[in-house]
């Protein structure tokens, strides 16, 4: 099963940092976390870190398994851009969904884009524009159209939306939708609250879940793994039940990244909900070799037509190029080891390569084909 | 190790459809959920779906890897009556334990055990029993002496009792057991709600489930894993872990059904409580080639004797004979890769696979060994 | 990769028994539950019940599965100093742990180290300290001094600390340190309460740890997998996250012992918290041969500058051996692995065992390195 030569859709990334990093600033961006330390070692000595000595260092001209401080050395001198531009092409992408919802001076998607040499779309994070309506002031009697407005607008151009209430209040949201008197009253807090307004309540969360899912477009959530601004144990898919059950007949697809360790329980909700999508994002590439453990677990009960590929890279490039390559040793393991041990033909392997790699990511996301481009 | 020359005991599942079925009608009832659907692809796209025609068209006289249509023609052809004999047939069954506590116009244990050619015996499902008492009227401080006239009446032709506590409340169930007075009152809402009855009441659950304590023979519980119709996280086997502990001094064994992705944490119960016992059905057809890798994490902690067969095998004959075929590749799988490494030696393979496959099942629920048949 | 010839340093264990034992009490001694029992059989078919058959039997001088039998008669005959002493020499440890918090007439850790062969320190129980000088009387005003007067005088000989929270209350600790009031309100509860003194509230335990973090020595908690007298889900290490961020700022380690089957949750918390420091020791000898399996799901997040060996051995010297034993041949495994796949160089996989197997834990205990010795 050549997987190795098929383009992946990524379908959840973020941009990039565009100036040089020295090895405090890389090793603190390999992962979303402070794990190093005084006490800790270096996050070299880890399965991302041996992955990026591995896997990216022939990418920059180096052998592999080149020791760190060559590899940053290397990457000094050929600058962020030519970095990533030759991680971002190796990672032989034909689309990017990006999550835009992070500000700062980070790649935009059609520069993200452009260094890819592959299309480049958007993600609008919910949260950031609730926050921008509220900061820019008006009623919380007036909070929920001014919203829908402003929604309406950034919708104009995304493929999809993106929640992030598992930071900030963790995903037991409600399962029915907020009334609008509820809504007003959380407007009133979320504007009544001192310092930039941020958005930390259930009932804001769920609205702004079921204004998105007007638009029939796929909504992004983030689940399990992430950073340490977190309660892991709150970012649990399965709290989200409730809320899955109700959308499930507005006709949005709803779409679970990472959710490691919690990706076995996604997989259940993918299979039992109609509109539950899922990917291992985040994990693939942090987990290095062990990614193929991890993807086999979470394809157990996961509908092959439900299950995308995503990087959730952020800031690095490595990490685009890790989770592609990652991601495809894994995935065509797993379909040439069921070849040999004939649970499946090698036909059913190559279609479900096509699912996975990107005919889910099209069909639900509405991508154009690459034939049309 | 030749696991696939011995009998199975089957001790936990269900009845099957009596007519034939379309395409649609069977990937309806491939899972217990709503997966697939216009976004999200066909089922045969999935661990079970690839499974059924790798395992299920030659027991049909297909090619193995027959298409989905040609399977579901082949299927149509024979009728369903032809496709039950076959695959029952095939699991290789020296006994059933039917739960027969969901209602339909499905076939019954004796007409399962026929068409299986093997023992059936009856599992009385705790809460249907106690919704017929409800239906039939009575008042809430006779509800108790009612339930238990009925349920004598049940136990005299069945070999255990299940409750399904998970899907109505949850398992987090009292440890203490519910005194007259709660009830009573527990009862007393029950009959006085509008509909016909329903117990989703942590004291009735667990009210029933004391009452079937009294016969000392094994109490099943719905754990993880199953349908939408379920939190699957208030059916974590830990939140049972009170009640098992007061339940220890009944000697009542508890069986912890599927279990599934909490298998380990069951493992973990079952190692530290006399009294519990635990399989990994549903999730063995379930993920299908992926059944080796949950069946040797479940029994990472739990002895050996205390680890039984289930397919809750449901509505299609197929998952009889996939949770069959599955699980003896499985198990057989285990056992010889430990007599490979030296874990083990052959006797003692032979001796586990034996416990597994019909002894702890018959010492359990004390059913007779094929010999006095 | 021939970590089989490296020491190990055993950062948390316990003391053995002095007298001989039979069948009886040495199953019931092999895990710490009572699993096995009239209805579940002999725990001499579990993994560990086998792993104790392979590898422990050749130490006593007999074949490797030797039946139960005859390695219980053998080990009557040697006599338990010399069994003791047999199974810790075979373990090769180059120091140990020792938590002394169990009262009751085992092996000090002066008697392990000369056993072993090996240097022995001592970890002190903040809750055993805690009731001691609640059974010695005084008032609650005067409770946090005189606990931190006699932690002081506990602390001169001692290399850390261990929190048995996970038992008492769960570990869904307060994230913000207790204040002066509410330590002397908890303080007289404590006092008040019929019977011995038993610290079981989340304000002391609390207390206790940011007590014990002052000294800047790691504080180990007991999380995830142990005996039955638990609650499991109260155990999960994510509960902690609150406090863990809280700790970070004191410098002191956390140790976050056993976490099975959350360990991978606790990788998570290791990877992103500098302070965070992970083992998966009562669980290594628990699953035998799935050893491996359970230390690559560990490691997957977790920096390997943050993981350590422990055995979590306790009464039973086989339990000393035994996780030595597997714990040895499942890092090999993983290293060599990584090396034939091409995940890392031999140089790495050399310098990532010696940190796992001792100067992880050499640094964290700030212990001394053995040519010192």
């Amino acid at each position: 099963m050549d997987v190795q030569s098929l383009p992946l859709i990524d379908h959840h990334c973020h941009g990039l940092v565009r100036e040089d990093l020295d090895r405090a600033g890389f090793e603190g961006r390999l992962t979303e976390g402070d794990g190093g330390g005084p006490l800790g070692g270096t996050l070299f000595d880890s399965h991302i870190g041996l992955a990026v000595r591995r896997w990216c260092a022939p990418v920059l001209g180096l052998p592999a398994h080149a020791p760190p401080d060559d590899y940053l050395e290397r990457r000094a001198d050929l600058g962020a851009d030519e970095v990533n531009r030759r991680l971002l092409r190796a990672a032989g992408l034909e689309a990017l969904c990006v999550d835009t919802g992070v500000s700062g001076p980070l790649l935009s998607p059609a520069e993200l884009g452009e260094a890819a040499n592959a299309r480049a779309h958007e993600v609008v994070r919910l949260e950031q524009v609730a926050e921008q309506v509220a900061a820019a002031g008006g009623t919380a009697v007036g909070f929920a159209d001014a919203f829908r407005a402003r929604l309406d607008e950034r919708a104009r151009d995304a493929v999809g939306f993106k929640s992030i209430a598992a930071y900030r209040t963790g995903l037991a949201l409600p399962g029915d939708r907020p009334d609008e008197a509820e809504v007003t009253a959380a407007a009133g807090r979320l504007l009544g609250s001192a310092g930039p307004p941020r958005v930390a309540d259930e009932t804001l969360h769920a609205f702004l879940v079921w204004c998105a899912a007007e638009y029939g477009r796929p909504i992004q959530f983030h689940v399990g793994y992430g950073d340490n601004d977190l309660r892991l144990d709150r970012a649990d898919p399965l709290l989200l039940t409730d809320l899955l059950r109700a959308l499930a007949s507005t006709g949005a697809p709803v779409m679970l990244l990472h959710n490691y360790p919690f990706h076995r329980e996604a997989g259940y909700l993918a299979q039992v909900f109609p509109n539950v999508f899922v990917d291992v994002s985040l994990a693939v590439h942090s987990v290095g070799r062990r990614a193929g453990a991890v993807i086999c677990e979470a394809l157990e009960l996961v509908p092959f037509g439900k299950f995308l590929y995503a990087s959730d890279a952020y800031l690095l490039p490595e990490l685009y190029h890790l989770s592609a390559v990652l991601f495809r040793c894994a995935l065509g393991g797993l379909l040439d080891d069921g070849v040999a041990d004939g649970s499946w033909t090698a036909d059913d392997a190559a279609r479900i390569a096509r699912l996975i790699t990107t005919e889910n990511a099209r069909r639900v996301y509405r991508l154009p084909a690459p034939a049309d481009s």
